[in-house]
């Protein structure tokens, strides 16, 4: 059943609220990953919590309790759990999203106030958050508020679950998903969550895989204050020495894991299973104006998108506690750390590969003969996740994603983790699609990230669409 | 000649008003490294110029004109020019120092803020620059406020020059002194430089050697925004991989530096000179119990002092542009810049050693087969030097170190870089000495920076003696 022309109508003449309350959410920097700013995160749970309730969803904030992060015992930001419709005879549908973001700083390279949402003339909403996952979590409100300001009845009940930790490792969701498995998620039917990005920026995507994370700091400490260079410069083990060895032995330029056996864990790509990938709407052109240069690590389109889809990576993403400022300080940092993570894919899990890890960098840390000290940490992990594409609940979004945009969507993996995924699938044995508002050049957790207006608009209207035609099935 | 008791007793009876000036010239945060401190450095100068004003040196500061730091065009903060004693009769002593200090911030580890001079129970003047270098150079204010209240002649003639940019490069002050050769430096008989350390915490040191320096930024750029390693792991060459794996290719953990060729430029050490090491008042245990960790590259002492004095080496200080903050996140950066530095020996220079340095980064990057871009910049550079230890001004401070310490004192080459050494010897043709005021573990450019009371005080009254025991010289 198509979504009521009311519903569509409303939420054209409705842009310019949608975007004034998109503005409000942005402007809560609720980084989970900084601890100066959790303070945030709580507020921005608060904030939301009011406006589900304004459009009629009944709430309860969830206490998750504490957790330790870099040696501070800080409380996690409440979850929200919402419900709206009690209607035996309609099926139940459990949204996601999630209402914290990574961290982001003027001085990181943004051309804009990273906290303040800037309208470009050419309709891209910039700002943190915008696109990951403030504005399709306000999608559903702005649903939610034609439903509630014109008393029609929804075509489904809805249960919300909405978590402000999903940037750093989700902690906490796992124990409330397996709690509320037969409390609030009783009677779920299926799972949708918006929360990823198209392919590329023309075709709507519906995305049926997950790539899963491990994410480690290996720890290297000799000296117990910084020394100078010109003083102790080869008199000592230097850690830096030893850290930027190790890192370079994790993974080489074109990608390969150098870690033994991560790599081999994953299968080759048959043809069967190629034919899917050269399929797809996509070019290296696409890779490489998104990210702006001619960087793709191969020239065979295939190739690239098994890479993100179908394939684990190991990503640098930097060191704390060397010098990290502008010009020369000749400084032996006592203590650093470099973080880096591994991207997942079936047949992988943490458990199969945060070990080999560990024993590698034990064994070539001890090849290196320096008297400095190692300690490997895994910050957070997540398994990754492939669901059946061919469930009523692909289907329904296929549906909606034709009515609103004229054109079949891309089935796709994508590359990121939502580790919350998996526990939904797993604990609740039901199908959980991805049902992404973004295009792939949005920038989630880069710097400028972006929603164009009218995805968030369109996408509003598809959120809507889909649930009308989850409604319209029958069989379950 | 030894220095006049008045003179000794009064340093004793000053020292409370000799720290009191010492904590308010650490107040000022006169860091040369960061523009955002530049304005600070300028306010250090003019301090210190008025400090010398009032105990009756004739002064003029010296603009420098402006450089290009981070890609903004700086100011560089004056140098100060001095001059007390006119007398043809007498020698005159070129007296150098810096009033500019290395960055420092709490939150690098000090236990106490870093630009507030704490006094601790057992003496310790914990401060940025309390020992490198403004100790030392209010050291000589304090000789000279003596002779300026009591009227009583001093033994030599002086010329001070101080400048503000000695812990980046010594920008502009190479071209003044070339400049002021014939003009304010005319006439001078040799250059006493107090601004390096003990070897150990016991014994009080002359320094007739240094290392140079050559301070590399490797800058490696891909992406034109920082990407989401979920969306991008694996579809492009990143930036980080491409530097960490360049700079695991500069040293090994042994501290071995793997630019062919730097190492090589070194004759290794015969008996004769090995004999000159094992002599020196130094053990394992000093380095160990300096650093707070059993990491000395060696069980030799004089293997460890030579790694010190006569070789190069080679020190990773960090990565600007990547993610360097606490807990985790999970960026592809754009463009990252890593920093390293090589200390220099005769006869390396940093004419013979950069060309080597960017050649063989370049050749290393080739090989990866990245399509990221490489840009080697070479930030600063000085020359090593080594003095004549038998001339008379080296005798001067040998007596007066006898005098005031009751030992002799060691003589030592020292690992750090202080490049205008090089130009006062070469362009003025004179002896220069270096007198430390500081010890070995005052934990200059690291956290926690002090200065022992003792060693300022005593250290006062042997730069004081020094000058007596050059005024006393006969031969020229």
């Amino acid at each position: 059943m198509p979504a009521p022309a009311a519903l569509l109508s409303y939420i054209d003449a409705q842009t310019d609220a949608f975007i004034t309350r998109l503005a409000e959410a942005v402007a809560i920097p609720s980084i989970s990953g900084d601890p100066a700013y959790r303070d945030r995160v709580h507020d921005m749970s608060n904030w939301l919590n009011a406006q589900l309730q304004a459009v009629g969803v009944t709430t309860k904030q969830v206490d998750l309790g504490t957790h330790v992060m870099d040696g501070q015992t800080l409380h996690l930001p409440p979850a929200i759990l919402g419900r709206i419709g009690e209607d035996k005879s309609k099926k139940t549908v459990l949204i996601y999203g999630h209402f914290d973001v990574q961290p982001a700083s003027k001085s990181d390279g943004w051309d804009t106030e990273p906290f303040v949402l800037t309208k470009e003339a050419d309709g891209r909403l910039v700002g943190r958050g915008s696109s990951d996952d403030k504005g399709p979590v306000l999608g559903w409100v702005n649903v939610l508020q034609w439903h509630h300001e014109t008393q029609t009845p929804l075509p489904v009940n809805i249960v919300f679950c909405f978590e402000g930790m999903e940037e750093n490792g989700s902690e906490g969701l796992d124990d409330l998903v397996v709690k509320e498995k037969d409390g609030w998620f009783k009677d779920v039917d299926c799972v949708c969550i918006s929360d990823n990005y198209w392919l590329n920026t023309r075709t709507p995507a519906l995305t049926y895989g997950l790539r899963g994370l491990v994410y480690f700091k290996i720890n290297v400490s000799g000296p117990t204050r910084d020394l100078h260079s010109g003083v102790f410069g080869r008199m000592v083990h230097e850690p830096m020495t030893d850290l930027i060895s190790l890192m370079s032995r994790l993974v080489d330029s074109a990608g390969n894991i150098l870690v033994p056996g991560v790599d081999d864990m994953v299968s080759v790509a048959d043809n069967e299973e190629r034919a899917i990938y050269e399929k797809l709407d996509y070019s290296i052109e696409d890779v490489e104006s998104s990210v702006g240069a001619k960087i793709a690590l191969s020239a065979d389109k295939t190739q690239v998108l098994m890479g993100r889809m179908r394939s684990p990576s190991l990503s640098l993403h930097g060191i704390e506690g060397a010098f990290s400022g502008p010009g020369a300080k000749t400084v032996i940092p006592a203590k650093v750390a470099g973080k880096f993570s591994i991207r997942l894919v079936p047949p992988q899990t943490p458990d199969s590969v945060t070990p080999l890890v560990e024993a590698y960098l034990k064994s070539e840390f001890a090849k290196l003969g320096s008297k400095n000290s190692l300690h490997v940490e895994l910050l957070h992990d997540g398994k990754p996740w492939v669901a059946d594409y061919k469930h009523w609940n692909y289907n329904a979004a296929i549906k909606a994603t034709e009515a609103i945009y004229s054109q079949k969507p891309d089935l796709t993996r994508e590359g990121g983790s939502i580790p919350v995924t998996l526990t939904f699938a797993e604990t609740l044995g039901v199908n959980v699609l991805l049902l992404p508002m973004g295009r792939g050049d949005d920038g989630a957790h880069s710097t400028n990230e972006k929603l164009d207006t009218s995805n968030f608009i369109k996408g509003t209207k598809l959120l809507g669409t889909y649930l009308y035609e989850v409604g319209e099935v029958k069989d379950s």
